[in-house]
C-alpha cells in the first residue's frame, strides 16, 4: 500500500523565508562573481528544489499604495538563490537544466506588478510618461492570476525565472564590466541611467566568506540587472515550468543561481518591474553535455519551450514601426526597440479606450502573456514589431465594433499615498 | 443539381502575368502617391480576387545561378496591383480587410528567397557577411515548400502579403519624404543606405495618367520598402491568409494596394529579400467602421492572426542580446535590432554545425516559419530576443544530443556565375 | 528571369467537369473491385493533381430547396476518381500518400451539407428526429465557408478527402461482403439499413472494361458507403491537406482511389451527408515502404495530421454518456455511439437555445470544425464522450451567462417544397 | 513589506492523509447518496482547497510488483472528499466549478497506473488479453511523469479529477439504481460485470450520521464506478486544472464531491485504472446561475476547457472500425466502442514493434496524453474512431520509417509476484 516509506518527497536545497529581508537569510546572493561558492552540490539526473524570495527581497507589499515601490532599494536586487554547483561540470560543457515546475509558496499567493519612479528604477516608457510609483497586486489562484488593481482579466501564469544563469568566468565577468563601463561612460548623464556599475553598497552574498573575497565579490561582482552570455536576468516568459535549457558553462561546477522568479510576464516587460513578480519555488534537473559550447556553437543559452504554455489562440496584434510617431514623430533607422515602443503604445490607447488608464494598460501589457514578434528588421529604415494582445484574458469582448468600444470603469491601478500619477 | 448557372466564381479585378516585366501590364504601381487612381472599386461585403506579380515584376528566374538577383533593379519594385477603391470609405475611417486566401499561380508553383550584395540592396548581414547575391528556389507542393538549394528542409507556408496598405494622403506623403529625408541626410554614405528617397527612374503606374500627374507621382510618390503607418511593407509573415486586418484610410476610398506576395516567411525576413517571393492571387472582402480611426486609437493598423497559421509546437530557441559578441563585442544601449541579430546568428552558426552552409542558413532563417519574440527591452543595458527553429520543418532530428551534432552534407544555395560567395 | 518555359505547373491526371453527371464522365468509378484498372500510373516522389465531382456526382444543386437531397440516388455513390497505380507497389507495402493540397474549383465556390430523408440515406438521428431532407449551401470564401441557411457562424475549412483507399485484393473484398452481408441478414428489416450489399443497379467504372470485368466488377464491387482496413469513406477530419497517410497495399500499383472532398466536417459527421461536400482538386505526392504492413504491424491507415488544421483554442464542451436520457431513458453497455449521440444532442439543445433550428443545429454540427473525443470507455456501464463547438466560428459571444442566453432569429436551412421538416 | 500578515493562504476545507486507509478518515465517503450531509459550505466566490486520497485509498504500493492491484477492494472505491455546499444552490440551478488547480502533494511525488485482473476490475481489454494484474508507477518531477516500468517516455500532465460532481436528488437516484440493475439482469453472468448495483460492504461515509441514515446510504447509495448526469467518474481528461465546469444541481446546496485525481490520462483511460492514480491537492471556486438548468438545456455537464493543457502538436495517428479484426473478424454495427478498441490495438501493435510489451503499451495509452477522436459515426455499418500518439513524450523519433522500426528492449512492467502476464 501507498506509505510514507515508499514516498520521497524531492528535496529542498535553499530554503528561504519570503517574509525575511534577503540579506538576513543563507543561501542568497545578489551579484555575479566566480568567487561566490556554491551552497550546495547536485549530480546530473537528481531532483531537486530551490526556494526563492521574490527579487526584492520581501521590500514590496500586498497592499493598495505604491510608497514601497517608489522607495525601493535597487542596489539589494536581484537576490538570487545558489549557486548550485553540478558534479562533473567543468567550462567548455553546456549544463541542461529542465525547469520541472515553479510555484508561488502556498503561504503567499500573491504577486506584484510595479511601475518605477522615472528617478529610481525607471522602465521603458518612464522618460515617456514622466513615471511615477503604481502598482497591482495580484492574487493566485491556481494557475491563474487576477488583480483588484485591474479588474476584468484573468489569465494563465507562463511561470518561469526571470533570472537564470552560470557564474561567469573573472575574464568573461571583467569584460561584461569593461563593455558596460564604456556604455556608462558614454551616457554618464542619463535618466534612468543605462547601465549599472559594480556597486558594494548593498551588495550581499549570504554565506560564510573570507573578508578579502567579500571585498572582492563586492567590489566587482557583476549587477544582476542585464542578461548576459551565460542567461541572467533575460526575462524570457518562455523560459517556463516544463522547459529544457542549455547553458555554457565557464566555471567549474557550472555554479548556477536563480531568483527573480515570474507568475507570470509579457514579452517585453516593458514596466521593468513588469512580470508579476514572486516568491516561490522552482524544482530543476540537470545533466550535463561534455563540450557542448563547441558541439553547438553556443555563444548564449539554448532552450526548448513548455508543452504547457498558455495558449491564447485569438489575438488582437498591434503594429508599430521604428517612427516615434507617438511622439515627435522622429525617424529612426531600423530600430526595432522604437518599433516595439510604438506597438505598446497603440495597444495602450487602445486599451485606455476600453476604460483602462494608462498605469492599468502599462502594467498589463507588462505581466500578462503578451506575444511580441518582430515582423521584420530588413525594410529601411523602418523595423516593424507587433504586439498580440490574447483576448481570452478579457472578460468581456474587447474585440473593434462597428458601434466602437464600450468604456468601462476599471478604477485605477494602487498610486502613492500623496495621489501623485 | 449542380450547374455552371448556380455557380458564381468570386471575380479578378485586377489580372496580372508574372512572366512578363511589371512595367508593361496594367492594374500595377510601385510608388505610394494620393493622386493615383484606384484601377477599381469594391463595394463592402464583396468577395474578390486580386492577381500579383512577384515584388521584382518577373526579374527572378528558377534557375541555379544567383546573377539574375545580383543585377536586380530595385528602383523598380515593389510593383502593387491596385488601387483598389472600397465604396464609402473615407478619411478616418477604419477599412477592415479580410484576406481570404493567398495563393501561388498554378502555371508558376515556385518562388525565390534571396541574399542581395551589399551594394545592391544589402539585408540585416550584408555588413557582417560582405553579402554576395545568393539564392534558393522554393517548389510549391500544395501546402508545403522544398528547395533543392536547401535539402532536408519541408514545411508549410504562412502564405501573406508582404505589402498592403492604403493610399497616404498628401500630408502624410511629406511627412513621410521629410522625416525619411533627414535620415538620410544623417547617414549620406551609409551602404546599404539607410532609406530612399522618391525616385522617378524606375516609377511606374500602370494606368492613363496626365502628364502632370503622372510627373508629380513620379517625382513624390514615396519608395514601397518600408512599412509605415498605412501598413505597406511590414513584412509581418501573420498577415496571412485568413487573417482580418484593419487600416487607417487617409483618402477618400481608401485606395489600397497589394503585392509582394509571400509564400512563407520568417520572424524578421532577415535578408531583405528573405521571404520565399512568389507572384500569385490574394483573395479580399472589405468593410468599413465609420471613424474608426478615433475609436480604435489607431496609428497604424492591427490585425487578427488567421486560424490556420501553421503550428509547430516543438521549437529549439536561441537568446540574443543587445552585445555584439559575435563581431566586436560593443555594447549597445537597450538595442533590440543588435539582440535580434545575435540570436539569428546563433541559429546561423547552429545550422553549420548540421551541414548547412552560411548562406543556406541565412536563406532558411529568412522563408522558414521562424518565430523571433522580444524577450524583454527593459534591463538595462540588454534588450533580449529570442529566435524559435520550428523542429518539425526538418527532415532529420536537429535536438542538441549528448554525443554531438551529425554533419550532413546539404550543399550549396545558388550562387554567382563567378563563383564568388 | 522568370518565365513560362522555367515554370512546370504540377500535372493533373485524372480531369472531370463539377457539372456534369459521374456516370458520364471518364476516370470516375463508385464501388471496390480489385479487377478495376488503374486510369493513371505515377512514380514515386512525383506532385500531381487530381479532380474529383462531389460525392453524389452533380445531384444537389446551389438552391433554397431540399427536394435534390429528398430523391438522390444513392445506389450512384461515392464517385470517386482513380484508381492511381503507384510504380512499384506490391501486396504488402505501406503506400504513403502525402494530402499536399485539397481545393474547390475556382468555377464552383460552394458546397452543401445534407440531412437525409430517414429513408432515402439516414443519418445519425435519422429515426430520432423522423428527418426530412434538409440542407445548408457554403458559399467558400478562400479558406473560409458562410451560409445563408446557418447565418451568424464563419470558420476555416479543414479540407480533406473524406474517402482516400488503396484497391482491395480479391480475398480482401470477399471478407468485406461476407461480413456485411452477415449483418445485414440480421437486420434484415432495419431502416436506414445497417449495410449496403453490393448492387449492380447505379454501379459506375469510367472506362473500357470487357464485358464480363465490367459484370463483375458490378456485381461483386464494395459500397463504398463505410471506412474499412483499406481507408475508403473513413471521413477523419484530419486527414486534411498537409497530412501524410501511410496505406495497406493490398494489389499489385496499391491503385487508390480519392473522393467525396469535404471543405469541412465536424467529428463524427453525424447528419452523413454531414460534412460540406464539394466538388474539388487535390494534390498528392507518394512513396512506398516495401514490407511497411509487416514492419508497422498496420492492420488499417495511419497518418500524420497538418500542421495548418485549424486552431480554435475557446471551446465550449458537452459531455455524453451511453444513457438514452434525451429519448427513453436505456440504459447501454458501455456504448460510445449512444454516448457520442448524446453530447450531439446536449449540443443541439444549447444551440436551439440561442435560436438555431433543430435542422441548422443538427447540420453546424456536422460541418463545422467540432471535436470530439472519446472521454473513458472503461467505466462501466457508461462509456463517456465530449463534443466540442469551438467558440471562435461564431459572430457572437455564445458562453453561458449568468442573465442565460440570447435567442436570435437565424432562420431556417432549406428545406423541402412541399414545407415539411 | 511582503509579510506573512498581509499574505492569506487559500483555505483547506477537508484535509486527508494519503498514507492512512480511507475508511479511517474525515470527510470522505464513497457512494452517492442526497443524504449525505455536507463536510463544508462555501460562498460563491470563494477559492479554496480540498485534499483527496487517491481512489483506492492507499490500497496500492510504490513498488515493483502488482499483487496489491491484483488483490486491490473494489467495494470500498472511489474515495471522494466532500460534499460541498455552496451557499445559494438550488435544484436547477447551473453550479459554475473553476478547478483552479490539481497537483500532487509533495510528500507524495508519485502515482501508478494498473491493469486488473480480469476477474478483479476488468479493463478495456481484461478479456481479449485475459488480463493479469499489472502496474507502473510514475515518478512526478514537476510538470513531468516518467516511470522506470516504461523507459523512453516523459510528459507533462494533464491532471485532472477523474471524478466530480453534484449530489443526486433522490428521484435521479432511483432512476440509477433502476436502470442500472436492468442491465445488470440482462447480463448476469458478464465478466467483468456491465455494472455495479448498490452494495453495503465497503460502503463508507467518514462523518457522524444517525444509524438510519447510514444504512439507507450504505443500501440505497450508487456506486461510483460510472460518469452520470450530474458528473460523477467522466474521466474526461479535459476537465483539467484550468477549466471552468457547468454542473446541472440536485439538491439544495449542490453538495458536490471529487476525488480520483489523475496526473495524467489518456482519451479513453482504457486499461480501467488507466490514468495516473494519484492522491492530492484540488484548487476550487465557485459560482451559480440560477435556472441554468433551463437556460442552457442542461441534461449534463458542460466544460471550458483550460489554456495550459499540454500541446503536443505532432502526432502519429491510428484508426479504428466497427469490425473486431483483431479478433474474430466480426462486423459490428456502427459501434465506435468496437472501432475505438481497433484503434488502441493497432497502436499498442505498433509500440510492440518499439520494443514496449503489450503490457507496458496498454498502459502507456492509458496513461499518456492520447487523443481519441470519432471520426465518423455515420458510414454504416462502420464507425471509424481515431487515437492519436504524441511523437513528444518518446524520447526517440518513432515515426515509421523507410528502414523500419527500431526495436528496443524497455523492460518490463510490474508484475504479479508469481510472474503470470
Amino acid at each position: 500500500m501507498a506509505t510514507r516509506a515508499n514516498s520521497i518527497p524531492i528535496p529542498t536545497l535553499v530554503s528561504v523565508d519570503p517574509f525575511i529581508p534577503a540579506d538576513q537569510q543563507k543561501g542568497l546572493h545578489n551579484r555575479w562573481h566566480p568567487d561566490i561558492p556554491p551552497v550546495a552540490t547536485v549530480k546530473p539526473g537528481e531532483s531537486f528544489k530551490i526556494e526563492c524570495v521574490d527579487w526584492t527581497g520581501a521590500q514590496i507589499g500586498n497592499n493598495d499604495c505604491s510608497d514601497d515601490l517608489k522607495d525601493v532599494d535597487l542596489t539589494r536586487v536581484h537576490n538570487l538563490s545558489g549557486p548550485i554547483a553540478v558534479e562533473g561540470a567543468e567550462p567548455g560543457d553546456c549544463l541542461v537544466v529542465d525547469i520541472l515546475d515553479v510555484t508561488p509558496f502556498d503561504k503567499m499567493p500573491w504577486g506584484y506588478t510595479g511601475i518605477f519612479e522615472l528617478e529610481n528604477g525607471g522602465g521603458l516608457f518612464a522618460r515617456e510618461f514622466n513615471s511615477k510609483a503604481c502598482k497591482a497586486i495580484w492574487d493566485f489562484k491556481g494557475i491563474y492570476a487576477t488583480s483588484r488593481h485591474i479588474p476584468g482579466v484573468r489569465f494563465a501564469g507562463v511561470s518561469h525565472p526571470g533570472l537564470i544563469g552560470t557564474a561567469p568566468s573573472q575574464e568573461l565577468l571583467d569584460t561584461w564590466n569593461k563593455r558596460e563601463g564604456e556604455l556608462i561612460a558614454a551616457h554618464v548623464n542619463s535618466v534612468p541611467p543605462v547601465a549599472f556599475p559594480p556597486e558594494p553598497i548593498g551588495a550581499y552574498v549570504g554565506q560564510e566568506l573570507s573578508p578579502s573575497v567579500r571585498e572582492k565579490v563586492y567590489k566587482e561582482g557583476a549587477r544582476t540587472i542585464p542578461g548576459r552570455e551565460h542567461g541572467g536576468n533575460c526575462d524570457i516568459k518562455n523560459l517556463s515550468r516544463g522547459s529544457r535549457c542549455y547553458f555554457p558553462v565557464f566555471v567549474k561546477g557550472a555554479n548556477f543561481s536563480v531568483g527573480d522568479l515570474h507568475f507570470s510576464q509579457g514579452d517585453g516587460e516593458l514596466s521593468f518591474c513588469g512580470a508579476i513578480e514572486m516568491a516561490g519555488i522552482i524544482t530543476f534537473s540537470t545533466s550535463i553535455i561534455k563540450g557542448g559550447v563547441e558541439k553547438f556553437a553556443m555563444k548564449q543559452p539554448m532552450f526548448l519551450p513548455s508543452p504547457i504554455d498558455p495558449l491564447y489562440s485569438s489575438k488582437l496584434i498591434f503594429e508599430g514601426i521604428s517612427v516615434d510617431y507617438h511622439g515627435d514623430g522622429k525617424q529612426y533607422n531600423m530600430d526595432a526597440t522604437v518599433a516595439y515602443k510604438q506597438a505598446a503604445l497603440n495597444a495602450i490607447a487602445y486599451l485606455q479606450k476600453i476604460g483602462y488608464t494608462r498605469e492599468q494598460a502599462y502594467l498589463l501589457l507588462s505581466a500578462a502573456p503578451i506575444e511580441s514578434h518582430v515582423g521584420a528588421v530588413v525594410d529601411s529604415p523602418n523595423a516593424c514589431v507587433t504586439l498580440a494582445l490574447p483576448l481570452g484574458i478579457f472578460e468581456h469582448d474587447i474585440l473593434p465594433k462597428e458601434e466602437g468600444l464600450t468604456k468601462k470603469d476599471f478604477g485605477q491601478a494602487a498610486i502613492r499615498s500623496d495621489g501623485v500619477i
